[in-house]
């Protein structure tokens, strides 16, 4: 299995700004389109397991570098990647590509931290920490 | 007591797109604002509505005409009223208008079915009706 | 050649609110991708015809009706078609379906005014339009 | 003058998730906000910048650190500051923080390359320079 997961997703109207390209804070939007997605080749889906276990990944951090601009109709890939795994913080890695993974038009990082519906943190469910982590 | 609220808004760079107007959606998010601060000038909140009553407003039907761009940084007013009230379903009207009030932008209406949690319909819980309405 | 173009979305996180389902305002953005899907479907792009003619399709009315609410990660299909062409104007239907289309989420339209980038109203390129028509 | 700009904004329905609190990329667009009424606060709008002299910041970096959740309705102020200033970069740094400035919501920072339209990288416009800077 690969250790990252390609998603294609392609630039609305919606997302774009007045300069003509898309709006920084999207990005973030695509990061948790990549997470998702990651989860699914995992084997699992995020809503499941926020349903099944009441546990949460709340973002403790975001961070992307903006490499080129991204504009309306373009096509680009959202490559997750898991970073690093610890008890109670997940920290998932991405990249925003062109058609082809020839060019970079960003990066960045999320920290989630478990919690529970009340916001308290926890520890990572085990069945879906398997699941995550390819059983390591 | 006046019938309608007046509410003034910006528009936000995130709200442009590429045409470098403000995106057509957005506008239903400032019909949002609008609605919550009508319920704040008739003495609550909706989210006080929503925690001690359990019941939501889920919009049933939305609806704008678009008269004139609002663009970047553009000050303007959202205009709320009641326009109907049913024991089940409430319809709210909205203008956006101009510094002063003398240019009309959008204007639409919202129609919203009351329900609980699981999204079954229910009256509209007594003592909100009351002050939503004016006591009427 | 089909009368309407079907495109597959799935909710993101984002698009959800407190209330557990998708907010009433992303289904316009919905909306939107079935649009440029629909004209693609029928040969271009959308991008295409703004760039080469500097003609936009500038939203005058917008319009939905909510029938059962969508939530994360809820896989559905936006149908597209197009319900009336004039010279200036041109109106979209939308209808968001489960997959298989055995049930309607929502369902809509959107009138537009063909309008230059200084935002006069101008004819619809005939090129586009014979596309858009399917050269009726 | 004061080093920062305090403005006050409020959590929007739209903005929330289904997790009940504010989702983490709109933190983004508060960040926008108040970068906005960094400038107004020290005599110009960054619309008018942009306007006179084709001029644009682009966002290179984004980041933000998440301390504690913020829900809907809840009252904040964004707090921002001019944290470097190079030639062709600026970093603007943000405070998101409860009324009364008693509680940190989240803090951040972006980086900053001036462009003109077509994306080439620019010297700050002088005269934008020195209200920006404070004469500095």
């Amino acid at each position: 299995m690969t250790s990252h997961c390609d998603f294609p997703l392609r630039v609305r109207y919606a997302e774009t700004d007045q300069m003509g390209i898309a709006y920084y804070a999207n990005y973030f939007v695509w990061f948790e389109v990549g997470r998702a997605e990651f989860c699914r080749q995992r084997g699992f889906s995020y809503k499941q397991m926020e349903g099944e276990t009441e546990s949460f990944l709340v973002v403790a951090e975001a961070y992307c570098r903006y490499h080129a601009p991204l504009r309306y109709d373009s096509e680009f890939v959202v490559r997750t990647g898991l970073k690093q795994f610890r008890k109670r913080t997940v920290t998932f890695s991405y990249k925003l590509l062109g058609p082809g993974g020839q060019s970079t038009y960003a990066e960045g990082h999320t920290v989630h931290v478990v919690t529970d519906r009340s916001g308290r943190p926890k520890t990572f469910p085990e069945k879906y920490r398997k699941l995550l982590t390819n059983g390591q």
